[in-house]
């Protein structure tokens, strides 16, 4: 499936007067850096001009691409699938008026012209998808930057929405798709297609139901046994399922035997939109972790917080060994707390988090670090970023510098190097436990 | 204890070079705008200059002022305090080194000081306090917007922290106050002072324990029974309760008590910072809401996602009747659902909207509407931010406009209208979930 997610060519048919959607994402491929070439097809041919690029319109796809985006009317789409054999590899089918609204017909009719054309459908009714690493997005959804997290979702305004919220959470993508109907490509295949694409390091699954329950079984086995796998199940509950039946027609059958499979194939479960980022976010940093955390903190209540979810979590607050205690002793000013959660008091500067960082790394009860920073008053919160980037330590280290206008200057700092904040201590306890369930 | 939160005259004791903390408080009361008479003091005399108002430093303090705040050694604050006999009503002590460090014979010392001259006091070991609607920012904290949360906080770096966290989630303040040790006045006082605050709406407690269980749980008792109390209580679990003693030296105590007590006086226990926020939010703009929801959306997966939400917390998925749902069956395309969760679809523009809360509210069966809208593609999401506030509904609607930039403008608008959103469909359900607990 390269040619989806790391196409040389790509063809966008449709209409690309102003306000439409293949405008959109010809500027979407355009804007995004895509270095391969771009055709747009129309029947009616002319020019269109976006982010300063002209292009011809051509009247028919006249030489072989590796992806088409389609955004015709749907009753037009099998026809134009039949015409494009030998042409496209793969096509991405974004129009609507499938078997979503019961033309159930003319879906089977497109997947059999896909099939003798020898052509990979993603879709129809989808939102498209982006291959981030390849500078390819082929969707009018918000661009996010380059990273680890490939997002796949059933819902087309939940990705979009995923996409938007990952940018703002700090999440960085190697891809996204939206498939749609899944009339021939579905969750299985992408999960399987990214447990082996070396740019993803995590793949996150937003479901409402799945066709194949077999098929899925396997491919989720597959790919957790590669690299974590989040999912986010919507109709869980009797309401929910009634709602998804509608909004997408899947039967989301017994939410039971979805608990079941993910559990027995070591998929990562997430109850909300926000734990499916933070999850995601843990996971691009670190594939795992064990269950023993050291606290080091600047300030003694956020310091509780995180401790009492972290045991609520079912991890553990590591006890620190008599070698580490007294080699924090030697440096640290005896207000500070040397137990688990280790208090450096509000004036800790760079030296006292860096040092405290290598040491507690050091021990051989502590799995993994749990670093709080809040706002200290004389030394600005770049200073503390440096130390957590500048301290040497091969354990896992989850942030939580708050909040807001007063450590947004270190969290950058954080960014820039790859490490992600967690806004809240609870919230990067949770990170660690998400860690820790593989 | 208006004294201490609108007061008209303030004397701030320390040292006013550049970096010292009273300068920092000094700074932080001219630039938050108090009205009132302003007298910076300290033994050296001098002159002072912030946020480009000139100050005449007094050596002494020679004429009465409602509220001091004081940044001045351990040593020398119980005599002060007996200097200031009939010159202060109230004394916030910012001052450490009392007992949290050991000093026990001090902070009595203090105590009997103050009680001897008639001067209340709050701290010492304090980050101080706001009164916000007073214009009052007696604390080096990040200044907040005006609303209706009072947050009361054993810890000041949790508080300011929390003053941050706020700020970035739209809360609106009307006071805060850190007590540190509260050797005089404690969190019983402030709770039954914020109860009868006209410009409180809802009160938040941090607490890591107290020592007057007696005196708490009446206190709590009176306060819940004016307006909704939010209690984030640290130091739950083992570590917990035992780093919060060598924190703020507070014997945590059984914390099924606790929860017994939270339980009985009908207090909001929440479980992570922030859950407070979001609590904080919704009661800030509702005193109470039904169980019953509706759910509008324009997109199906987000609207699963609450759907599911809702019921998890057991709250339930309203049944609209049938009268409902001929009337918007009435002006909604026929591609949308009229089944609760009421889908618009993605085209769903401002009449769509304002007409489905409109009918939707008039439903006896609705006791409460939660609306989702992710960024529509042609439409600015401020043209739905504006059919929210101007559909007539007279029930609790909370709001979850997803995500990033391209809704910003649309919160933005809500905001304006003190319309809180809430980002994510499950964070909203649970701002139902609050208003429904009381």
């Amino acid at each position: 499936m390269d040619y989806f997610f790391y196409p040389k060519s790509v063809a966008i048919f449709g209409s690309f007067r102003k306000g439409s959607i293949a405008r959109e994402i010809l500027r979407n491929v355009v804007e995004g850096g895509f270095e391969g070439k771009i055709i747009p097809v129309n029947p009616k041919g002319g020019e269109v001009e976006v982010a300063g690029r002209k292009f011809k319109v051509r009247e028919r796809l006249d030489e072989g691409v590796d992806v088409s985006i389609i955004v015709i009317p749907a009753k037009l789409v099998p026809g134009l699938i039949r015409e494009l054999k030998g042409l496209t590899k793969g096509a991405v089918v974004i129009s609507a008026g499938f078997s979503e609204v019961g033309n159930v017909e003319l879906e089977k009719e497109l997947v059999e012209a896909a099939k003798e054309a020898g052509i990979r459908i993603i879709g129809p009714n989808c939102a498209g998808i982006f291959g981030v690493h390849g500078k390819f997005f082929g969707s009018f959804e918000v661009r996010v930057r380059p990273g680890g997290l490939a997002l796949i979702s059933q819902s087309g305004a939940f990705g979009g929405a995923a996409l938007a919220m990952g940018n703002e959470e700090g999440v960085g993508f190697s891809a996204f798709v939206s498939y749609g109907n899944a009339s021939d490509l579905d969750e299985s295949d992408f999960l399987r297609y990214f447990a082996d694409d070396p740019n993803t390091k995590v793949i996150a699954l937003y479901i409402e139901g799945v066709k194949d329950g077999k098929k899925f079984m396997e491919a989720l086995k597959y790919a957790t046994s590669k690299k974590p796998v989040i999912i986010l199940k919507a109709g869980k509950s009797k309401s929910g399922a009634r709602a998804a039946q509608s909004h997408t027609g899947s039967l989301a059958g017994s939410y039971e035997i979805y608990k079941a499979v993910f559990k027995q194939t070591g998929a990562i479960e997430v109850e909300e939109m926000e734990e499916l980022f933070d999850a995601a976010k843990a996971f691009e940093m670190y594939s795992r972790a064990g269950r023993r955390v050291a606290v080091v903190t600047n300030s003694g209540g956020p310091g509780v917080l995180a401790t009492d979810k972290v045991e609520r979590l079912g991890l553990e607050i590591a006890k620190l060994s008599d070698k580490t205690i007294e080699e924090l002793k030697t440096f640290l000013p005896p207000q500070c707390s040397v137990k688990n959660p280790i208090d450096l008091i509000a004036d800790a500067d760079y030296d006292r988090y860096r040092r405290t960082i290598e040491v507690v790394c050091k021990d051989e009860n502590v799995d993994s670090i749990l670093v709080i920073c809040v706002p200290p008053i004389f030394i600005p919160s770049e200073e503390i970023a440096r130390a957590v980037i500048d301290a040497k330590c091969d354990k896992p280290i989850i942030v939580n510098f708050m909040a807001g206008e007063l450590v947004r200057k270190g969290i950058k700092i954080l960014e820039k190097e790859g490490i992600k904040n967690f806004p809240t201590p609870e919230r990067a306890a949770k990170a660690l436990y998400w860690l820790s369930s593989r």
